[in-house]
């Protein structure tokens, strides 16, 4: 059976990781026959957002604390994580992917990988497994592989630029597109960027899981 | 386009909804060519739960604000739903459903609704309008229908001895079984109370959906 980690980045969309596309990875491993084991930092989060009023809340909150919500409490710290057991690793979205794992919300093409994300996705990409970004983290990739990695965040005009700016190669795509960088070994999809329902992002990560589980 | 309400009570397995449950309610119903809603009451949480220590944190979180997070902010206060619009009601599981909408997890067969819960669903049961309970949540089910309300929490024994020492006609079902009960127009299903995967609730969840349009 092939083991995949999910790395998450809080609880949310709007500071942590989109639950629906948590969720929805979770479930097309385990419907594919594979295995997952969630992990997050153990790091504090940029900041909280209250989801019912759309507003920063006076509060601080922990990345691998929250994200442990959405495991069902069966979660590990990334520096805990032994990564010679896994094929593979998915990175659902939210902006938890763009202010907790790395800076991208708030610095754009200037952004840089939060340290223990840079030394946990670098176990991986170090042992040539596969990586599949999902919805906002592919703006991880071109700080992860260096120039030329392809990817794809949707069609969204600025992001993608953005992505070429920090020496990727934007691949647009649509909402259940899957696009596979077969000499880095990463694969993306937009689900969120673009999808309309949840429906549409079930079909995107099932793709995208599919083609992980595929290279893994 | 039938459309479905979705009550939540908070974010998370141990002190709100049960996340998974909640997503898969959302993409079953969906899927089904139906739309959803969802809705919380505007209370505090009993209390929080940190889900990576399986401890009590010093903390207070609302229902309302915490369910925000499923819903990708799309929320509406159980008082500000127009039940009228509405052809059913599902309610996901985790403790929330037993420490925020009833006090089942401390106080057991004296088990109370929170006053706003006890309105709101009220009006579903008023209109005659279907209502699915999965997981712990058709423990609300004796208080909601009075005596001789059938439904199942799985195979538990002290808590169906609960459900029955409550007024309720507690059956044994397996995890992806759907107890109907068409006199109080009610579905339910266990769900986490039995599934050892994310798979199994997912079957579990779908079928209740199905069962919970065709009725609607």
């Amino acid at each position: 059976m092939k083991k995949i980690a999910v790395l998450l980045s809080g609880c949310g969309v709007f500071d942590g990781s989109e639950i629906h596309e948590a969720v929805l990875s979770l479930l097309a491993i385990a419907k594919a026959g594979a295995s997952y084991q969630c992990v997050a930092p153990d790091i504090a989060q940029m900041h909280v957002i209250n989801h019912a009023a759309g507003q920063e809340a006076n509060e601080s909150r922990n990345v691998l604390v929250e994200s442990a919500r959405i495991a069902r409490g069966e979660i590990k710290a990334t520096t805990e994580l032994d990564v010679n057991e896994f094929d593979g690793l998915v990175i659902p979205g939210g902006f938890g992917a763009a202010k907790n794992l790395c800076d991208f919300a708030i610095k754009g093409a200037d952004a840089q990988l939060s340290p223990l994300v840079a030394e946990f996705i670098g176990q991986f990409i170090a042992a040539k497994k596969v990586v599949g970004f999902i919805c906002i983290s592919p703006m991880m990739m071109p700080l992860l592989y260096g120039a030329g990695v392809k990817g794809t965040i949707g069609t969204d005009a600025d992001t993608a630029a953005a992505f070429n700016a920090m020496g990727g190669e934007h691949q647009s795509a649509k909402v259940d597109d899957v696009v596979v960088d077969l000499e880095h070994k990463v694969v993306s999809t937009p689900a969120y960027m673009l999808a309309g329902n949840i429906v549409e992002v079930h079909n995107s990560i099932e793709k995208l899981v599919a083609k992980v589980l595929e290279l893994a």
